[in-house]
């Protein structure tokens, strides 16, 4: 076969794949990352202080520290986009939008998400400087300010607790009429003396100079449409990348995660997945990592015993 | 109430255990360490090159890391140790060596595991005399000696690798037939020329004088029972160190490990578990690691929901 052959192809350049690539190659898997940009989400967070065993370091150098482990390793990492998988009799195929065909014994999903965005004007650019899409990431940035936060899910809900624990106020800022939390968190947001409701309504813009200052609301609040805050926490939900796992015949639950077990399997042998694209809860890097981990496991085992039947030629 | 008040108080020292004060404190949870030692068993390996995001490093450095991220968030660590806990009607007791009381609303056992013994005669007369259960502490003590290792693990593959480093030739003693070690382990053992694999074969006797001279095999290698030896390596398993989970009627598995969920819960509300007491499979730092963060994520609801309904007084 024309095609490179390997044991394991991660599809993902995020902590989640990296992590797995450093066990899957210790198990002596051949083993390679596709990732279409290297470091995904957490490479855009300016602090990272939740890794544990690095006190603080920037997203992006967690991220590169991790690839150089994989490295380290001797796994190797192509920039490139997988647009179509299948199932074979003994093996699964991978095509890439560079034209490029791999062929691998089994196939982790690493894709992890997309947020989702408010798409109003200066988001973008206040992006790490005020605009937070993570409260657990960056709450501790935040002591005694005045914090926004967009969105009335239960998420949401649990975001500002939290977020309440370090600013002086936090504002949840939401569309609808109710917040959609859970009752306990309604009934602990409305105990919280620090946090206001501001309801039916939507930011418009995002403003500030080297960091953000204020933004824009669609209807005035306290008689004025503009707000003052050093921090907006926008927490509107999340779009799993699940292409390649529908393209599979992988279980999804109702919000597009991928279902896997506690062992990281999903429902198609020789598919595993990791991270953030999973329905696992917490979302944290080392939790990412740590699934990641655990597939490399499951991988050496189902390979080994041959339940995942193909065999690499070396 | 005399005694101290905490949200959160872990037992053990080990990774498990600071990675979950990281998350404990991140998630304002005033939490305590009490353990009997700083740096659980991963502090006596000499080089650790699987814990994503450190290449390679030793498990002391790999320990200190950890302690001090959660020294970043302000967790104190007592050197001291828990003897007995109870739990009361609105928060559990824990009464230590020293003669301290603790009260905490939630308990994390990060207990880990004490080292599994041969119990054949010689073996507590010449501990310290050329018996060791610890490679890379004892090691450098056998430059140039005859040395055994008992164990078919991959751990005990590993500790016969660093052995090989400074002994003049290393024994493997295993009484099953093929070593249970990761293949990079595997290929490493047969590469090493000064590793000889001695299998279906048990130490049944350990023989000196001042030291170690020799041990007493349960059937002939080379025609004789009696086998000589500088030094004796045992890395024959580990026991779960379980005694305040059955204090506090934590469910057991039938080799003594506390039963988590996939929250790090156990059976009793308000004490989680985390790393290798527990009965996950993995034993990896990574996972401890995980396991310890996901316990805080669940203690902090837990507490939030009333679920635990102990309030500390700030």
């Amino acid at each position: 076969m024309a095609k490179e052959m390997y044991d394991v192809v991660i599809v993902g350049g995020g902590v989640a794949g990296y992590g797995a690539a450093v066990y899957a190659a210790r198990f002596r898997l051949k083993t390679l990352i596709i990732a279409k940009e290297v470091g995904g989400l957490i490479a855009l967070t300016h602090v990272v202080e939740n890794y544990p065993g690095y006190s603080s370091l920037s997203g992006l150098e967690l991220a590169n520290k991790l690839k150089e482990h994989a490295e380290y390793f001797e796994v190797n990492t192509v920039e490139d986009e997988v647009t179509g998988i299948k199932k074979n009799k003994d093996h699964f195929s991978l095509k890439s939008s560079s034209g490029k065909e791999y062929g691998s014994k089994t196939v982790f999903l690493a894709t992890g998400t997309k947020r989702r965005e408010l798409n109003v004007p200066g988001e973008k650019e206040f992006y790490g400087k005020g605009v937070s899409y993570c409260a657990t990431c960056d709450a501790a940035f935040f002591r005694d300010k005045i914090i926004g936060i967009v969105g009335g899910s239960d998420s949401a809900a649990k975001e500002a607790l939290l977020l309440s624990e370090y600013g002086k106020h936090v504002y949840i800022i939401y569309r609808g009429e109710n917040i959609r939390a859970e009752p306990i968190n309604l009934e602990s947001l409305r105990k919280k003396k620090n946090i206001t409701i501001i309801n039916k309504t939507n930011v418009v813009e995002i403003k500030g100079e080297k960091k953000l200052t204020q933004v824009i609301f669609d209807k005035p609040y306290n008689g004025s449409k503009e707000f003052k805050l050093d921090g907006l926490f926008i927490e509107i939900g999340h779009l799993p990348q699940n292409e390649l796992a529908k393209q599979l015949g992988v279980k999804l639950n109702e919000g597009g995660e991928i279902l896997i077990d506690s062992n990281s399997r999903t429902n198609v042998p020789g598919v595993y997945a990791m991270g953030d694209v999973t329905q696992t809860p917490w979302k944290q890097a080392i939790t990412a990592v740590a699934e990641g981990v655990i597939a490399a496991f499951s991988a050496y085992e189902d390979i080994s015993k041959g339940k995942v039947s193909y065999h690499t030629e070396a």
